[in-house]
């Protein structure tokens, strides 16, 4: 498994089961939007303020988090989809 | 629901209910600007300053602002539109 | 009303009554530039500092200000338009 | 007059009464560059540093300087003309 | 042999022995898909902070590392492939 | 006289005063390129740093510096070429 | 010769003897690639800090360093090629 440095943050990407166009039809996967979505699977130790100190990640493993679309890293690991992505491109926890 | 995270605000656009011309006729829902108004729902825990201090944020749930036209990402969840905005692309609060 | 936050003004736009062209002759209003003159409606708490303490504006609300072409996002508000701007892009106060 | 602020000076740009070619010829007012030099009318109240500080400008009213081609933002006052720089555009005095 | 210098990490590539397409077949080493998979086999002695500590490095001779594709310089000796990269371009240590 | 501001430096241009090809021959002036050596002939009162103290220039008055091709202001007067130029812009003193 | 600045290195660039094609051919000088390696032949007194002190850099006259491709100025010197570089360009100390 990957470990992620600093204040990286290692996310399972969730596929959108399905996609629907505004008229209901479903979207065909080649044509589908890029998941925003996934679990958070490993942190890193936190970001290294200037002053020297680390300040801990916002974001716990099992998280799922809304993420920026052009952030991160994507990774193939045993046929999953992971990307690896620094804390300031995870927007939002979902709930 | 989205919990943002850091200094990002989650707003729900407001969509104007009608735009006119100069010369008074209405503008067709595909020709409408986008709307950058919005009502607050969820806030994140504020900024990290560099010295490890986290300062709140100036807005609050319940708020309606006006937001720039190019800053947040938009979700839409359940039918309603929001958008995820750090806040420094929150331009002012509409009282 | 807009309340701005931050550093930010919201400066209610002075258009140029008349413009001449440098031979004497009225510039039609489809061909006037845009105006750089505005009075200041309201103001925002102040900049935040990299130590966290807030630093009032230098205008105050009623100064008329001069302010940078390429800076502030514009708003229309009952017939009346505005500007709302970041403190660094008022360039001076007319007197 | 217009009142700068931080650390933004007015300058009455004082244009180049004659300018000549290599070859000694006059160069017609069409294809004169643009004067770099100015007299300076107004300072603003200084540069606000990270801690909170004001530092007072480096030229005074009164100095005539050197300034960067590409600077500041020119205004036209009854008939003058000027430009309001931030004082890092300001080259040298003359002295 | 080379020591990196401040932030900096030499790692040693480890080619994908094998890549396989979605449909299973081989890839041929023409049409492979560039590393970003290596051991770390030198460390720099740290970044410099702007208050003049330095700060060790996360990562360890012997890591196998996953690093961000457009990163570091490449370098060939003796036959083998190494990168010098700065640490943020080390996404995660693989375990 | 011009007398630079903050990290500024004055620098008479000296042009090279022969510039032979690889095969020994003579540069015609047209195809001369620019120098990058001069002589300091003023220095600013330094750069101010974040906190507020100044500190004194590298380079003195009299030295012979060599200064990168793409950095500095330049001027004529009374027939002489000079350049001003950031500190930062001076690579090396010639000795 | 020449003394460099604040963090900069003066290096004597070692020309690569002999580049062989992956097939083992001598490559021509015209089409040799641009060598990365040097001598310290000098070194400036170290980069000045935000907080006003001077750190002295870890490269020393007489090292072999390896440095990053589009960093320093190149320089001739009585038949000599050498290159001015920040510190930060230098990637490495070949041992």
């Amino acid at each position: 498994m990957l470990k992620p440095l600093g204040d990286r943050v290692l996310v399972e990407i969730v596929e959108d089961t399905e996609q629907k166009t505004a008229g209901g039809l479903y979207v065909p996967d080649s044509a589908k939007e890029k998941s925003q979505r996934g679990k958070v699977i490993a942190v890193g130790s936190g970001k290294m303020l200037d002053n020297g100190t680390r300040v801990a990640l916002d974001v716990e493993v099992g998280n799922t988090v809304y993420f920026a679309k052009y952030g991160g890293t994507e990774v193939s690991l045993e046929g999953k989809n992971y990307s690896i992505l620094a804390e300031r491109d995870i927007l939002a926890i979902v709930e």
